[in-house]
């Protein structure tokens, strides 16, 4: 088939705040061709990304995403690899490329499964759908105690694993953090897993680290995530050195596969998280799961918005049952939620999985998103050159 | 002061063609306080960068970079590192902010360097503005002839230094390659510096490139720069260990200090080359400068557009007498040239420095750009969020 129309659609909560939540806005991608439509989703701002596939050409290589996705052949999985190297090459010094490109792809997927009948885990060479245990993705409270409340609530909603992290984690006293990370672990029971996520909070600074890993280690927590900026790999080789039993976990901020190596390779993390919407989509995502297959680190999604993107986020890994641990998305706003029909919700041994229907198994929702649609519209040189698409 | 007002404008030539010439379009950046105003220069895909400027929040930490600039305070240095900390962190997720600031910095030095009555290079800790031999930046010609021709037109303007790249380097044969190579060799003369920009074109393909490492050395080659992906840092320091006399060059790529670092730390290059239109402007660049002379590697400006961002790219490494290489762009539009009513032109022994006058030394044809102003309207929520503005 050919890629006949790529349309974004820009989605926000009436009111978007500055919570660690990404779930207040997305930008979900229509891709159509054949009689046939995929969706995929980007990670963040939403109009940033809308103007790296409209805007106009700077140079050669530094085009709009768009013009290596239009018109192109859509037929097979080497189809994605040849788009995926056009855009690498023709919007190289394009920033925003990466982001723009990630919901697209992911679309690809959802078109190419859907044609051949098949779910995209099974194009990816996956022979099954293994169960994955999803950790509940949580803020940590203002108190303590607010923070073991959550961590109940977590528990009495039957999730066997949680994340806690932002909400002024790092940035005050060793001590505070410290009772938050204790209250989650009261909160959640001696059995489930407790993860800490730092937020980048120390930048570069080793000891500022390192000072929090002994009340991790009795908290059991089984890892701490971006302690530091994304390429701090020093610090990130440095501190997993002195960490015994809590791993290390970044990678979300990768958005080339290069940048996930270099993180297992120079920074010494134990678990290396992929977000689909931000790496360039599916296929640089499971080739970083091969390579921490082949280094013998475990693999694990980042995802804080819809299940379309949890379903894209899996679809890497979906093959992989050494790499069991999955982010769910625990507190989405109405809008992740009602972004697809059918959710993936865990089944009676609390487990999820990708599904297996056609490209990503989940259908959108699309007049009902309507309500969210932030009327967008960008004109360069007089000629209107995105306009918010209708649904229908 | 306070930092009052930011404003882009979108620059375009009548055509802008699939050309590797970065001087086809331009963002420039007028920051305005205290009466004052500073100007800088954003690299490459003008409407994104706009777009990271001033679009609605997704979350806590991703935030439209002009909400870590206006109203802040700008009376000294290290308000700039405060205010690029703000922009690190609260755009953390917004992968153009990078580029979008780089632009924003500059103006705010050269606003910060006419507040004080001082040149940027004083501000940043210079004594004195050092002497660099320009190279001029060249693409090769269709077939090795036209190759030789356009070295001898570089000699015969007076550089002493030359850069060949693209135009298919790369992309065919060794022989053909090697054909262009000598050819520009001939054409320079024994003496002048001969570079080569492979432009990223063999991936991560080391034997192609170390293929070419023969001829380039046979020629005289100083560097071969981007033979690779800019975090290939694996096939960088591969072939860095093959490669006798010709130094490996790269990092116009980096968008952060870290990965500059990386290149000469993993990468293994000799020549580390910043854009600070990408890199977040002159601060980080400065940064990179004193890593490079820590680990004995020479630093080179990438700049090919105009000499506003020519004379920002000079200050990082300005006061540094060992680091004599300077980007030069060679064959700019007409666009590049009139941004400025000043240029930084060879003296009698064929050198450039940084200006002596405050900021960075130049001023901006504001009324003369008028017809390249490409007249843009961003519209978000039935609000228009970004208009061309006005030069006056």
């Amino acid at each position: 088939m050919k890629i006949e129309a790529v349309d974004f659609f820009y989605l926000a909560m009436p009111e978007v705040t500055t919570a660690a939540d990404g779930s207040q806005d997305a930008l979900l991608v229509r891709v159509r061709g054949g009689g046939l439509e995929g969706w995929g989703e980007c990670e963040a701002s939403p109009l940033t990304s809308i103007a790296a596939f409209v805007c106009p050409m700077s140079h050669g290589v530094c085009r709009p995403v768009g013009d290596s996705v239009l018109g192109q052949k859509l037929d097979d999985v080497a189809d994605i690899h040849r788009i995926a190297a056009l855009v690498e090459r023709d919007s190289m010094d394009l920033l925003q490329a990466a982001h723009t490109f990630s919901g697209v792809e992911m679309a690809l997927w959802d078109l190419l499964g859907k044609l051949k009948g098949e779910p995209v885990w099974r194009l990816l060479g996956y022979r099954s759908s293994e169960p994955k245990v999803p950790y509940a993705s949580m803020l940590f409270g203002d108190t303590p105690d607010e923070t073991r409340d959550r961590a109940r609530q977590v528990l009495e909603r039957g999730f066997q694993a949680a994340k806690f992290g932002w909400a002024g984690y790092g940035a005050g006293s060793r001590n505070t953090d410290a009772d938050h990370v204790r209250a989650a672990r009261e909160g959640l029971g001696p059995d489930a897993l407790l993860m800490v996520d730092a937020g980048q909070i120390w930048g570069n600074d080793l000891e500022a680290a390192a000072s929090r890993l002994p009340d991790l280690e009795a908290a059991g927590a089984t890892w701490l995530e971006e302690p530091f900026h994304a390429s701090a790999y020093d610090a990130y080789s440095a501190l997993s050195a002195r960490s015994s039993r809590v791993r290390l976990a970044g990678g979300e901020g990768a958005h080339n596969v290069y940048m996930a190596r270099h993180l297992i390779d120079y920074g010494g993390v134990g678990f290396v998280q992929i977000d689909c919407g931000r790496i360039g989509g599916i296929l640089p995502a499971k080739q970083v799961a091969d390579y921490a297959v082949a280094r013998d680190v475990k693999y694990v999604n980042h995802t804080f918005t819809s299940h379309l993107a949890l379903s894209a986020s899996l679809q890497p890994y979906a093959g992989l049952s050494d790499h069991r641990i999955c982010e769910y998305p625990a507190e989405p706003k109405s809008l992740a939620v009602e972004i697809t029909r059918e959710h993936l919700l865990p089944d009676a041994n609390g487990q999820i999985k990708a599904p297996d229907s056609p490209g990503l198994g989940l259908s959108v929702n699309a007049i009902g998103l309507t309500k969210y649609l932030v009327d967008t519209e960008i004109k360069v040189g007089g000629r209107t050159i995105y306009a918010t698409p209708s649904f229908t």
